[in-house]
């Protein structure tokens, strides 16, 4: 019941993220993909089929698209859409297909370009939600997560604006992050309010971005470029869960089952007993602040209601004990739907290689990277390795 | 490079075809997906993973509310979308998933509810279309293939014709098609115009339904109610040109080259050398009627310009040596676009069992299903067999 050992990273991309006004999501996953291309040391026509993750179809490309993009014709490519976890599930079901002997050598790549989407004509954010439930706003979602957290641990906005600090300084030495300052707490508690109690330094941002990933089986990966520091894949976990699960009966909006699932399901594959010491560092899904500090909790990192502690104990710093977002998270790089997975994949892997662009882990041996989804809808975990 | 006899079908549902307006897309797939488990004799619990195949967004199911609608929370759900081959991609990932060693039993489906597409205030058909190129209409597409045809190879519009005539007399037997009478030549040719020369008979119905599948690893196939009579998946292929092949310089309107490439890595990888002679039956994409006579020529079941010759020999007929749709094709049931590629994989398991729904082929051995997605852009073949 595993995919464990069977499938490689050989080589990583991504663009800068940010604003692109000049570029479009073609331009993007174009600079994406041969970035990693380059990085693996092989040509597009080696790469026998590819995986796209896209949440707006309004974004311009689907699986075909992505076969004009790249000149790529006649090639299987799918379109995977999982949420705001489309990026990391393209990567999974690319390794299944690496793990199951269909392909050698495969392209896993996420992109969205959402800061011009009006101007196509097609609909914005918006217009778009549930037939049944309606349409909220992410960041009143994720405020009854915070209020709620207020009220039964004693959190405070204080504690939210540590994690926006942390991941601001994590990210200010990265160069392919959209935001790349360092914040103070009374910068964050002066912000413009969101969504109370998540001021305007509680959330990502809305960015544009691509994000690539070459896969193949470690035999081949044994013949390529990274021969001696190519990265393993140690379990590739996926949980789904109800659309709108704090609109559910029972409830407690004190963390998220399906983070929960996705990780024990991950920790089983990879044969992890003890996450807090066995994973190096993580890549977590901090759409907004308090997202962050539950993600601890919910991924075991500490007990729950100790996610505060875990922050203020500096466990989660660049130079802490188990760093979280030492890319800067999404707080720094925003938040394109469906490359984010795939991006956060990527850091993962420069990390456990030592060659991170921003600040370097120190001596990494097992990565994680975490999405959540929806209103807390979906989650996936993915745990890479080094090969050794 | 296979997936060959790695993967068993073990359960088939399928929903009623056509006008659905009393239900939405979540009755149809809860239809579906409960008549595949009570045929696998599987509960939804024994399911690992899931994969739905859907294009509109706006038909409102996705990954999670797959979850919902069947309240099967905490496991992975995939929503896959590639065009009119959605359905089929959707299984295709299911297949992998299964041959990789990640999982025993898995759920692949396909929904769409299109007939009412408008009734939520979402966009419609005619609003998607690609940034560059635009939105044109799929009869006018193929009708162009249908032109060129008629001027290369003299065909007509009789020709045709003969297609409906075939489809429309094997479906009429179906219980589960939309349309369930036997058409004239006559009546094809005297039907409404739609996009010269296709008329209406020449064009399948944009109807409603929704399609499922179990499949497990053989060895739990082994243990489960179909156990002798489980069918293995002897190849899945997909490839995907580029998005509006009709518009590129040098398209010569006789065929599709996604369709050739497809076929030619389908037939590989399941051993077949001579298609005509080893495919017992198909079910191809005849979205059109000009669609299906092309189909024949890509798919090798005869030679580029004698399609018609190869219909008007009897052949693809019900008790011809190599019946195609035996169902009555889209021809007869409609294009849901997400379900289309799943029902064909149940029609072909039913006929492998020798317990198809409508018109039972004289003992099948290897059946092949073919979806051909966008402008021609992308096309799926899967090749089942009989477990002996």
């Amino acid at each position: 019941m595993s995919v464990k050992d069977k499938v490689a990273v050989i080589g990583v991309g991504y663009t800068r993220f940010g604003e692109h006004w000049e570029k479009d999501a073609e331009d993007l996953l174009i600079e994406a993909v041969y970035e990693a291309l380059e990085d693996a040391g092989v040509t597009l026509q080696d790469v026998q089929a590819g995986w796209v993750g896209i949440f707006y179809d309004f974004t311009g490309c689907g699986g075909s698209t992505v076969s004009d993009i790249l000149k790529w014709f006649g090639r299987p490519i799918t379109r995977v859409e999982n949420y705001c976890a489309s990026g990391m599930d393209a990567f999974r079901n690319a390794c299944f297909a690496v793990a199951s002997g269909a392909y050698d050598v495969v392209l896993a790549c996420g992109v969205e370009k959402i800061l011009d989407q009006g101007s196509r004509g097609l609909p914005g954010i918006g217009e778009i939600g549930h037939p049944v439930y309606g349409s909220v706003s992410a960041p009143g979602m994720f405020a009854l997560a915070a209020t709620r957290c207020f009220h039964v641990h004693g959190w405070t906005r204080e504690d939210l604006a540590l994690v926006a600090v942390k991941n601001h300084r994590h990210g200010a030495a990265h160069p392919k992050a959209h935001f790349r300052r360092e914040i103070t707490v009374e910068d964050a508690l002066r912000a413009p309010m969101i969504a109370y109690p998540l001021g305007r330094y509680d959330c990502c941002a809305v960015s544009d971005g691509a994000a690539a990933l070459i896969l193949a089986r470690p035999e081949v990966a044994r013949t390529c470029r990274h021969k001696d520091d190519y990265v393993l894949v140690k379990a590739n976990a996926l949980s789904v869960h109800t659309m709108l699960p704090m609109y559910q009966p029972g409830f407690d909006y004190l963390g998220w089952p399906a983070t929960r699932d996705a990780a024990r399901m991950a920790y089983a594959e990879a044969g992890i007993r003890n996450p807090r010491e066995e994973i190096s560092f993580a890549e977590v899904h901090d759409c907004f602040t308090i997202t962050e500090i539950l993600n601890y909790e919910d991924l075991g990192f500490c007990e729950k209601g100790e996610g505060v502690r875990f922050l203020r104990e500096g466990i989660p710093y660049i130079d802490g004990k188990l760093p979280v977002n030492p890319s800067g998270g999404l707080k720094c790089f925003g938040h394109p739907i469906g490359a984010t997975g795939c991006r956060m994949l990527v850091e993962v892997t420069k990390q456990l290689q030592g060659r991170a662009d921003g600040l370097q882990v120190r001596d990494p041996r097992l990565g994680l990277a975490h999405n959540l989804g929806g209103a807390g809808t979906t989650a996936s975990v993915t745990i890479l390795g080094r090969r050794d």
